[in-house]
């Protein structure tokens, strides 16, 4: 079920019985922040105070803890009513899940805690934990990802339609991947109808600028220019002028520009140009929609007054509640 | 000349000058990865050690470290040529930049390193930095931070479009951001044509699901749809079917999807619906082209067999070299 790829590592698929011998699965682990953690035995000293500990703060975890242990059901299920702990209790008697996440070393279970994202993605984990303030430090751990992932992206708020670009290269390897993020854009039927010639050699992209608006020129200093077409057959076209083929690659284009803020390099979307000179230089037809200069931010001595103020001047948007309803 | 909404600190605005008395900006650090390090004194052992260490390196750094000290020029310039040091040196004699960057302490210079990304954004710092094995210390890091730029996101790779959705609420503060993000998109003159309704009410979801498609059956469990329309006149229309509207929308909705992903929240956007009953209910006109089921993940037991298995099964995707060509 948990099929992802991802620059962390996924949680394991797993069934356990918990305290009242009930299934639990991996799955319910999806969808929210979870905390995981794998203590050697039931009742012991250590043990006690650390499912006490996540006890006292299970609601600060919105009671999303789960301990487990090679102790059997009946076991777990009189260490939980005995101690009041308040946190989920798996058997895991052949610590095997415990294998599976990495929390056995010589046969033997190392006490350890995983932080869970609702991806299943490990986000934090701790090996040969000291029970000593542990559930207090993984508690704030919880809260400081949970705060980050819930703030506006770096990769869309630094984003802007910088002009002051570098003539250093962008490797072919990065002009890939751009187009790699774009390409795993949503749409509609699955059509795929965006197109993309990313332009780099020195000789097409002279013959580029011919094409350009004169309010443009900054863009002859970016090592590349992708040129994004596509054509309305390419996409769904259904009732009520719902015309999927300009929409779908602007979703990829949206990709692409959070993609390419993430490795540092400007990606600036242009519409002032002739297309029909860029169909001709490039040997492509249908709908050129956009070309976007990419390449590295702190070139300003290239921008004339205006452009240069702009590298600085706040953001100008409609007022949010111009553009969205609640309902 | 560096104004950016980031998470990260972003670097201060400093000009100093270097071993030859030549200015050196903090705009030069933009557009590439960097080390800015403060140390105490020129010709001292740590200090001696910590410049050679560096300057072993440097190829590994793109020769992007910069040290600064509150040395003379004079000094500074024959700190570097008795050692033979390869990294640039800067002289701030009154230590006022390096207070901007918190590296001085009662008015001591306090020895502290910095990366420094291609936005000016400071990634990770040492204080009261210990010399020994430091410089590689901080290329490990440095080489690390590359590395995760440079992979595709997995607020990209990690997107699909899941129909598993929890009923669980997803607060207004969440869908807020949601929009907000798809809001800081780029467009054509700046139009922002995109318009949103986010429907969360039980009346009105009831009502939506009468103009859902069969198919469409498991966005009843979504806590929240929002509807995304537009109008051909709000965006621009250029020559050659260059029409702006639904393409700058597809860019704002492909943010918000990404945002979606890192905030743990799953966004499927749709098209099996009936535009004019959609538009009927929520009291709306123009083009209705996307509705965008949002919620938490986990709750396969929904689904029919082939929803469930494509929860999990492989994404399908043209070859990369169908919708990519390179000149």
């Amino acid at each position: 079920m948990i099929n992802l790829t991802s620059n962390y590592k996924i949680i394991p698929e797993f069934v356990l019985k918990d305290e009242e011998g009930i299934d639990f699965s991996s799955k319910n682990l999806l969808g929210k922040y979870s905390v995981v953690y794998f203590y050697p035995k039931a009742n012991t000293p250590g043990c006690t105070i650390e499912g006490i500990d996540f006890t006292h703060l299970i609601d600060e975890f919105n009671g999303n803890v789960v301990g487990i242990s090679p102790d059997s059901c009946n076991a777990i299920a009189g260490f939980k009513s005995k101690k009041g702990l308040k946190v989920k209790l798996l058997s895991d008697p052949e610590k095997r899940v415990a294998e599976m996440f990495g929390a056995v070393k010589d046969g033997k279970l190392i006490r350890s805690t995983y932080i869970v994202d609702p991806w299943g993605r490990i986000r934090r984990e701790w090996t040969k934990v000291n029970v000593n303030g542990h559930a207090k430090e993984v508690l704030e751990e919880y809260k400081k990802i949970i705060a980050e992932d819930s703030a506006i992206s770096d990769n869309i708020q630094i984003r802007r339609a910088f002009r002051g670009i570098r003539q250093d290269p962008i490797s072919d390897e990065d002009l890939r991947t751009l187009i790699q993020a774009a390409h795993l854009a949503p749409s509609c039927m699955n059509k795929q109808p965006w197109r993309f010639t990313v332009v780099r050699s020195k000789e097409k992209l002279e013959k580029l600028y011919e094409a350009l608006s004169g309010g443009n020129y900054w863009m002859k200093y970016a090592p590349a220019l992708i040129v994004v077409h596509t054509k309305e057959e390419y996409g769904c076209q259904l009732s009520d002028k719902r015309n999927y083929a300009l929409f779908d690659t602007g979703t990829a284009v949206g990709l692409l520009l959070t993609q390419a803020t993430q490795m540092g390099i400007v990606a600036h979307p242009v519409a002032g140009y002739e297309p029909e000179k860029v169909k001709e230089v490039l040997g492509i037809d249908g709908i050129v929609i956009t070309i976007i200069a990419v390449g590295y931010w702190g070139n300003f001595g290239i921008l004339n007054e205006r452009h240069l103020a702009s590298e600085e001047s706040p953001r100008q948007r409609l007022p949010l509640e111009e553009i969205v309803k609640f309902q």
